[in-house]
């Protein structure tokens, strides 16, 4: 399964290794954040479960061999390549930060440690498998920070990168600390409480706005979210105001939030509807969400759709996949690029982290603080059942909590300190010196 | 399957239309492209296959149901509405405008004419089906002009929003001109070719970089493409140029392409390697690929991965699902939503393309040009297979040859003119007498 969900240079390169006799040498890739995205003083760690559930499923297909044979690419490769496709499954070891955890600049979110065939294949996947999630995960975090309390919803499957993509999405969404989603199959294969009530086309469906709102009330009750925007939203709030309950609230997509949010507010206060909330939805993310917040605008929840299911200002993050070390027969070779602009670091590592700075360690160092890369699969075999999405979601909240307050604003601040221990160092000079002598 | 690949609302609404006895009327939902995304011109038209097979296959198994059934949103819904969904299958009709059409602010991509339920259902996951394929195909058409003639291939799958993602970006790609793609599985699902072969763990995983080469070389014979800025990309040159062949090129990951590629091709041609190519890649994008070639570097190919993937500048286009008119038992009701900034526009549609200008008009006028919308679902059956991938990139290639030279150039243009018929003016005069009477 999903064998050539892949890039072809990785199937390539199996073959080349394959080939080159080196298929038993044992590969460490590390998949790091070389740069935090714009406009980000962190990332969340998200989407380890899909690249666990791929790593514990790849295969290939007999149908997809045929295809690998027939490229011209595969022209020279003896037929015993494809029977070690045929065969394949991956048995080595996974190590990741869990989800839900902080990360920064230079630090590995995941290790594959595996005969290098193995290690190398699932480069493409796992790369989207992660980030996408994370990327969502940390836009979520900045909107829940900046509504200070007041519930996200995440809206925004249909301006995903298809609609699966929206429900990882939504599920990252979640982690990031956002309080429900719109995507009812993410709330049914997550558990992730599930909201939403109407569109406008409901509103024009009916030959009055009146109507629609009595008709929504009617089968929704005490859930009935009325939309106020498809004519007029104070003439809305009029309607909604002497229709009275049962109501959970109403909702504006657009216009100018902090004054409609205000008139709104004393048309249902004046009418009774005290505890009817006023969400907002409609081009919202994290500045905007800060306006209304500032402004003191009565609104008690926002919906965010497209800045959070495309990580609009970020829709990608520079993380790599980079071979740090090989075990060839037992003797250990490290490895790394040192091109101008975009080097890697040689060695296995661990990142500990301590209350103000994270120490970049090799992998068999002792260290202060929580050591955040554990292992995930040994072997082939999962070790033990991952973190539920709750458990993220809790993991999130406190490590964010705990970041400094200028990480935790919109405005790019000072870097948290990520320090590289003394063994680490020594290992980055004599692997330089050793590949460029 | 994928019932609940949707937004909440959808299915809240549904369960209201099916209480308020509204199952039976009809009504003609549109996506339209409201606005352009930021910097562009113009889009290309993709995603049409997907959106297709989801409505001929759109339906609620058992569990999806049960799940519903325990959401308190759903609480005051009787039985029959499950029933309903349980049997639930599309059966209404789809016009669209062919896979490979550009298209620009304020057409309709899709009509989905069906009862309200079934029209409505859709929204979510159709947008999303749509919207980020057109987004990749337009930023390809895009790159592909600026390379003037030089292959562009996709790169782009690792950084896309899920892997299967960056499966259907690379067939919005293909059809916006991309020469190929890295990712295998879209070659053996689309038919598309496929590149690439090795990558910077390649060469880390030998001694030295010469070894790396050698190795690859035997492998792959003619096909050899070998990546020269692990270490140093000059010195890569030289490894290669004394190799020689086989050899089908060179391909450069980092640095500075113009002056690296000068450099690198007068080392090729010194060692009489004047038909090996060179291939760019890393961080490309419509305006680098502008710059290289301005400059008249001799780069040959370019590779386009985070770019194209994720349409990095524009992520998410404004593209809306609205309700244009119902027809209730024989009635046509024409619908819009007029609230401060995001009219729609009422009455089915046809745009008729002529030389100069697009008319909007109604669903039954005649027009001069091509009618752009055409049907391709009737009574919930396929009409005729959809054209191929191949006869979407022909249509995209010739279709974008014959735009005004100023509209594919990357700054943003005078738009292209779209101009609303008589008939429909004098609609959307009327319906919104109607409605703000």
């Amino acid at each position: 399964m999903n064998g050539l969900l892949t890039d072809l240079y990785e199937l390539t390169m199996a073959a080349g290794y394959f080939e080159a006799g080196k298929a038993a040498e044992k590969a460490t890739f590390e998949l790091t954040v070389r740069r935090l995205p714009e406009h980000r003083n962190y990332v969340l760690a998200a989407g380890l479960p899909q690249a666990v559930d791929y790593l514990l499923n790849l295969s290939f297909t007999a149908e997809e061999l045929d295809y690998l044979r027939g490229l011209q690419q595969f022209r020279n490769v003896r037929p015993e390549f494809f029977d070690y496709l045929r065969d394949f499954r991956f048995t080595g070891d996974l190590f990741a930060v869990p989800e839900g955890t902080p990360l920064f600049a230079g630090e590995p979110m995941l290790v594959v440690r595996a005969p290098i065939i193995e290690a190398q294949i699932p480069e493409t996947y796992v790369l989207a498998a992660v980030t996408f999630p994370t990327l969502v995960a940390s836009k979520a975090a900045r909107c829940v920070e900046m509504a200070a309390g007041r519930p996200v919803v995440e809206f925004g499957t249909r301006r995903a990168h298809t609609a699966e993509a929206g429900t990882l999405g939504a599920r990252a969404a979640y982690i990031g600390g956002c309080a429900g989603t719109s995507n009812v199959l993410a709330g049914m294969r997550y558990g992730i409480p599930v909201m939403g009530t109407a569109a406008h086309s409901w509103v024009m469906s009916f030959p009055g706005e009146a109507e629609a709102f009595r008709q929504l009330q009617k089968v929704l009750g005490e859930s009935t979210i009325q939309l106020l925007d498809t004519y007029d939203a104070i003439e809305g709030a009029k309607r909604v105001a002497q229709l009275g309950k049962p109501l959970w609230g109403v909702r504006l997509d657009s216009g100018d939030f902090i004054d409609l949010s205000k008139r709104v507010r004393a048309i249902l206060d004046g009418a009774g509807l005290t505890d009817a909330r006023i969400m907002a939805s409609g081009d919202l993310d994290e500045y905007r969400i800060r306006d209304i917040v500032r402004a003191g605008a009565p609104i008690d929840s926002f919906g965010v759709g497209t800045q959070l299911a495309t990580s609009y200002d970020a829709p990608a993050m520079g993380a790599i996949y980079k071979l740090v070390e090989l075990d060839i027969h037992g003797i250990k070779r490290f490895t790394a690029k040192y091109s101008d602009d975009k080097n890697s670091v040689p060695g296995a590592k661990q990142i500990f982290r301590d209350v103000a700075r994270d120490v970049l360690a090799r992998s068999g160092e002792c260290g202060k603080g929580e050591a955040l890369l554990r292992p995930v699969i040994l072997g082939g075999q999962l070790v033990e059942p991952l973190p539920s999405v709750n458990e993220a979601r809790r993991r999130a909240a406190e490590s964010v909590a705990k970041l400094s307050p200028a990480l935790r604003e919109l405005e790019v601040a000072e870097p948290r300190a990520v320090i590289e221990s003394r063994e680490l160092r020594m290992l980055i000079e004599q692997t330089r010196r050793n590949l460029l002598a």
